[in-house]
């Protein structure tokens, strides 16, 4: 038996309306025209009738795919999980079909993946793995397409953005460094080609300041990536180099995390010789050894604010001022890997 | 300025040769056809003149996308972003793209994801998100869409699979639990509609048989599902039923890290008065308190097996027989939540 494709006029027909009926009750944000009743039958049939809608020819009515597209740097970093859950659920209750793709700079796919989605057709992206200064999503922006950063913003061209409260973030970690009795503190700073990063950094300098902490410039070193090799890299380099420094803030959970097996492998307990931080409070640090002290950023939130943000975009053509850029408020996870520093 | 796409044509006439020889050096699988100093000067006006192949078009004309969608079950689960890794180097080297989506059965997301996937023409799939009876797989199957398996395997239809030895990984946690001095050992059992639930059960209780363990049913609970929250609950189900038993042997690392934080709520160290096992060796769990015992899954391997079975089956049309099914061997990596058991 040859299978044949049901089409819009076969379920028009199953149920006794028009197609343009048909039409309506499948799509979620035309569907509250249709009488409830008469909607549930439609999508009854639709059921019984296997109908799948041809994407394709939606595609060339309409000039839309209801795909987004979703860029982030690495999947293998556990941060961006939860944020991907709160993109999909909001895009999944517009219809919307979220593609997620890796774009690892270290192979330089970024910007043939880029490509690869604008020719092949999304509405939009939500992109999480961007530089401060980023000639691709220049590109994005002349071009015409829908963007919006999340977690990252860019600085010369003006993409609406959702992110953490840096600066806050920082603020908390050094007055809790402070308030058990450190006073010279060593930094692992993030890449500073990212907005993370050097807004950490910054912010990380700020405070230092304010709160008296010893501001040598021999106490930062910048990693290369936001990964652990970096974070044991950065922390060794610290150690060989500079003198009497009781903790280590880290740009983020990654580094840190670096940092503790760095401390291990030279014999260093954290955190009775050393204490650690991290940013993020990505799944499951709270259960490594030690567990980790960082900084809680609202992971499901701030996706869920991305994809918000586009689809409102998408809506209205182009956002207001004040709707354009929103910060998440952070907060403060103490856990095991900071204490009171040694007695030297 | 109004920038006008570059074309094909536009990219010969700066060379000075055919479309056609443009078309073939522009093709990494036709590339070789033509003299490499051709096919670099060619390149190179491509990057000059920002040519950017239309998708559509491509589409049309070869009736391929060059894109695989990777379907997995939950983007949350760190065992996956390696074996995308995997899959996404061998996809590259092809000039394939890989998009990602995430089909969590719990919100039925699932088979909408596949149905707007194939509308929306991708020229193949990978799956590690299956049961072991799958409708799904099967109308994909009968639609003729090209299709691999990875970690699972489907049971009632024939899709070609690459999955991990699970056989071989419970008989190496019984000997080495044997090894111990352990004989009463409980189960956390994965979901049996999956195959990989299925398969280490099973294989557990063979094994266990041959060793000498106890194998009363009560000394079994299934979860329902792949979770920290799973295994929490199935580790409590355990020690509130059922009398005397001094190991855990959990279906994967999930379930074996909520055992873990169950019995640490329940006042009971592990591993000194009970041990616990997992499967899959995620990242990181070798930095949790305890580092987890478990079995090492070839994680990178299998993804890149997963897309070499795909781009064989797309340019030969169908696999031989002997190439259908990859088991890849697995090693035991013995850690800090096993020990001896504790006299009682």
């Amino acid at each position: 038996m040859v299978r044949r494709r049901t089409t819009l006029k076969d379920l028009a027909e199953e149920v006794g309306v028009h197609t343009s009926t048909v039409s309506r009750a499948l799509n979620p944000e035309t569907r509250h025209f249709i009488r409830p009743e008469v909607a549930e039958r439609i999508l009854a049939a639709s059921e019984r009738l296997s109908y799948r809608p041809n994407a394709a020819a939606y595609s060339l009515r309409t000039n839309k795919t209801r795909i987004i597209g979703v860029v982030i740097p690495d999947i293998a970093n556990p941060v961006f999980p939860p944020i991907i859950r709160g993109i999909e659920d909001v895009l999944s209750e517009r219809g919307y079909l979220a593609i997620l793709v890796n774009s690892e700079p270290r192979n330089s796919r970024h910007s043939a993946v880029l490509d690869a989605l604008q020719s092949r057709g999304v509405d939009g992206l939500i992109m999480a793995s961007l530089e401060r200064s980023d000639s691709i999503i220049r590109g994005l922006i002349d071009d015409g397409l829908p963007a919006v950063t999340v977690n990252r913003r860019a600085e010369d061209v003006d993409v609406p953005s959702v992110t953490n409260d840096e600066d806050q973030g920082m603020r908390l970690i050094l007055e809790h460094l402070r308030g058990l009795g450190h006073t010279r503190v060593a930094n692992v700073a993030g890449p500073q080609s990212i907005s993370t990063g050097k807004e950490r950094f910054e912010a990380l300098r700020v405070h230092a300041r304010q709160l008296g902490f010893d501001t040598s410039d021999d106490l930062v070193v910048f990693a290369q990536g936001l990964n652990e090799e970096e974070g044991e890299r950065c922390a060794a380099a610290l150690l060989d180099t500079v003198a009497r420094f009781t903790a280590i803030v880290a740009s983020n959970d990654r580094l840190a995390v670096g940092a503790i097996s760095l401390l291990r492998k030279r014999g260093l307990s954290c955190p009775l010789e050393m204490s650690v931080t991290g940013f993020n409070d990505m799944p499951m640090v709270d259960r490594f050894e030690p567990p980790l002290t960082t900084v809680r950023v609202q992971q499901y939130e701030v996706g869920r604010l991305a994809a918000s943000m586009l689809m409102k975009r998408l809506d209205q053509g182009e956002l207001a001022d004040a709707e354009m850029h929103i910060v998440v408020p952070v907060e403060l996870m103490v856990r095991g890997s900071t204490a009171k520093p040694a007695a030297r």
